[in-house]
């Protein structure tokens, strides 16, 4: 059995981040950063801040998102490499970032933290890379409905 | 089932670790590096290098191992927090990076990798860190035998 999601709501510090929809356990966003295709899975779980927080089932329920993410960013992009990071040391969530790589990207061979500005999407090319991850994932934005 | 080790060996860029032990998938290397405890997670399979190449089974046990090593961890050395990170953009493998963060370690809030230049160990500081892991986690390097 799942927690509930009572009193859960995504961190502000991720505001600026695009929503691609909601897993079972996670939301799934994209940064809003055209020098990486990056997305971000949350646990919709309060107070979880550590993977040790998450129990065994939420973890591998978690994994599974991850590995689907990560298949469907690395399909849609052709990435060289997949990047997944679990860091949060700047948020009271936990944030699992999946980051699609390649060796001439703004950072390479290096984490792109602190690499270089994040630079906004275009409109276009945001909702063409939003629209295949849900047709490939098949999920939504939870529309509270 | 898993599949064998045959033809698995460290990758020479992670030769500069210290073994700590074997679990079932993964061997646990500590970096040797006196500015955060950081402990890397190697999955001893051939031709693994993201982790999306490994099977379900081996995500679940491999997550389980990870799960183990953050939480010996942070009871080991109190750590703020915990960050866990699978990149590999410059070894042939997949290690997933386990490191205890703290508010005034030299990285913090930034995750450590390009921060400060590594700092090795003491070799009494180095060996408790190395026994205290290995007896938390019951693990012991494989001498072959």
């Amino acid at each position: 059995m799942f927690v509930p999601e009572f009193a859960w709501s995504l961190d502000p510090k991720l505001a600026g981040t695009l929503p691609v929809g909601d897993f079972a356990v996670s939301r799934l966003l994209l940064t809003n950063d055209v020098n990486y295709p990056w997305l971000v899975l949350v646990p919709r779980r309060p107070a979880v801040v550590e993977l040790i927080d998450l129990q065994a089932n939420e973890q591998t329920q978690l994994l599974a998102e991850v590995d689907a993410t990560a298949r469907a960013l690395k399909a849609i992009t052709g990435c060289d490499k997949l990047n997944i990071a679990m860091l949060g040391n700047q948020v009271s969530q936990f944030p699992v970032h999946v980051i699609a790589r390649f060796r001439d990207d703004a950072a390479w061979p290096l984490p792109v933290w602190g690499a270089v500005p994040p630079l906004p999407y275009q409109a276009a090319e945001r909702d063409r890379l939003v629209s295949s991850l849900r047709q490939r994932l098949d999920i939504a934005p939870d529309t509270g409905h």
